[in-house]
């Protein structure tokens, strides 16, 4: 018997409150209208970027707390994580807070990791209220895995940009209150409730990938594993899913994603329709300067921000959001080291 | 209403395998005896020392697997972390084995928090079998967050030794097959099995210490909190365990724990029966070289190999394991940020 890589949630939690922050280009791109905030400093008032990366993430989860009606002192966990040695920005964030923390590291792929484990403490009712949440930012990143932005090295087009962006959801065993909101339009409508139907937990794959400028390329092998895995497990076609948002592949990992799914004998005509990257989605395309977005607050951000307001007025029903994560250190390059990839996908419900 | 920290599993999940491998000088300490296998040489044959601590808890990770009688494409999660930015141990461990990855970063709490949350996935009935573990090298620590080996500096007494060693352990929601084993006086002993009965999931606290070479003193406050929390959570006196062990406090974080433990009410008398800490352990007592032994390895290998075996044998009943961490990165003590500490407790029981 194939082993089953999903867990299905019976109670199916809710998301019952949702941030995401972003920093100055991010606030400018195509989806900073969906972000809840965008500093217009990047430092955030911070001495060090590592601090600025911290507080952004502090806030992201702070309001998601706030906006699921909750207290800090009624959450039973929280479950974060970021790209920084050691989880800075998460261990940091948590010494303000006093809510029982575990900290993830899964790369880019954190948002996702921490929503099935959050998912499984509410569902399993080992805790009523869990938030999770990721970050990134540009000037922490670039320092630790390239070089100091002082530096001012050229990048290849093939190069992501670190998001600087943060998102949290708070996952609750018990639905928010109702609300209604007005549209575009003008019109009054009933906020949906956001939902975690199921998880699937990631393998590590490694294509051989050694150029750290080409992260799109090291992590779409994995994330069509987990997303094949999910549609094999959960006996779904990928046109069941109203939309398919891989984390931060860029331009280049979203082609290979298209390409492999093709080759699996998904139809074009439905990837066009419902598939879709983060890291692609994030920066107005300019392939001169950068092939997308990246980092763990990247698909964090247009998860917690874009897609969850999408969900909340009914425009996407159902989504299968796969963040994804080069694992990559600080050090394995300069070993000689391939970068391993690794996905994890998340299903959401909103009714 | 006062927040539990504490996760109580109705099924108690099995551990039904482990194993703690350990370095040089780890297999000649007080507790060699206990590992499964030790080192003859640190490098374990590898180019790099990041190789050879991944390769240990490949080694811990696959024999837990295969002596609880399970192959890797039955095992639902493998839950792991080590010290290394971005946790580049588990990441290349993951890589060569077929099993879904869910990377955990608490610095050498790791172990307690991998052993929570796998024991959730197997109690919650999300999956049947969970393999955890955690690693730590004293050659990849120290050139890390200290100097490189070959700078050959100095250290002061209160500094702790990192463990050159790891440990595994396979949950599942059946116990293994019943087994016995000759003890040291030639009588034939049914062994016993051990279950994970709860989790206590721990806060960051930070004392304000903000020398890396008193790691004890700063994890000890986030130590005694989650051992108070635990006992208050589920109504217990200390006396309820036969063994209290704390993860890596050394010699200096020991005596504060045992001195807050007598501050909160707990009699000197039950505190020298049932606490000791792995860190103090580990090592013979030179406390003109070190302080004790620290690494999410020392505390893994200890509870994989000492413990469990002294469970296994039925001579302890009921421990109260509560690996601890020091939240420090790489930077942030270059940026005069004190250590946050944090720390896990679970509750396991032979029967």
């Amino acid at each position: 018997m194939k082993r089953r890589q999903t867990l299905i949630f019976k109670n199916r939690p809710y998301i019952s409150g949702a941030y995401a922050i972003g920093g100055l280009r991010e606030g400018e791109g195509p989806l900073g209208k969906w972000l809840d905030s965008s500093l217009k400093d990047d430092s955030y008032g911070e001495a060090t970027w590592e601090k600025s990366e911290s507080r952004m993430l502090k806030t992201a989860i702070k309001s998601a707390v706030r906006r699921g009606g909750k207290r800090e002192d009624e959450i039973g966990a929280m479950l974060s994580g970021d790209l920084l040695n050691q989880l800075m920005s998460s261990s940091f964030m948590a010494r303000d807070l006093h809510i029982p923390f575990l900290g993830m590291y899964g790369a880019c792929s954190t948002m996702t990791e921490a929503l099935i484990l959050g998912a499984v403490l509410v569902d399993g009712k080992y805790s009523d209220n869990v938030v999770t949440g990721a970050s990134s930012h540009y000037c922490t990143a670039e320092r630790q895995f390239r070089m100091p932005l002082e530096h001012g090295n050229q990048r290849p087009p093939s190069a992501q940009m670190t998001a600087t962006a943060a998102g949290a959801m708070l996952i609750s065993s018990e639905a928010e209150p109702a609300k209604s909101q007005t549209d575009e339009a003008g019109r009054l409508v009933d906020l949906k409730r956001v939902r975690v139907e199921s998880g699937t937990i990631g393998k590590v794959i490694d294509p051989g990938v050694k150029d750290a400028n080409q992260m799109g390329s090291a992590m779409a092998p994995a994330a069509v594993d987990t997303i094949l895995n999910h549609l094999e497990d959960t006996g779904r076609g990928m046109d069941y899913y109203d939309a398919v948002m891989t984390g931060d592949l860029g331009f280049i990992g979203r082609e290979i994603v298209e390409a492999f799914l093709e080759d699996a004998g998904v139809e074009r005509s439905v990837i066009e329709r419902v598939y879709d990257d983060c890291g692609a989605m994030i920066y107005a395309p300019d392939r001169e300067k950068n092939s997308g977005g990246s980092g763990c607050g990247c698909s964090a951000s247009v998860f917690c921000g874009y897609l969850y307001k999408n969900m909340k007025t009914g425009k996407i029903r159902r989504a299968l959001i796969i963040s994804t994560g080069a694992l990559l250190s600080t050090i394995s390059p300069m070993q000689g080291e391939s970068i391993p990839g690794i996905a994890h996908a998340v299903s959401l419900e909103a009714e």
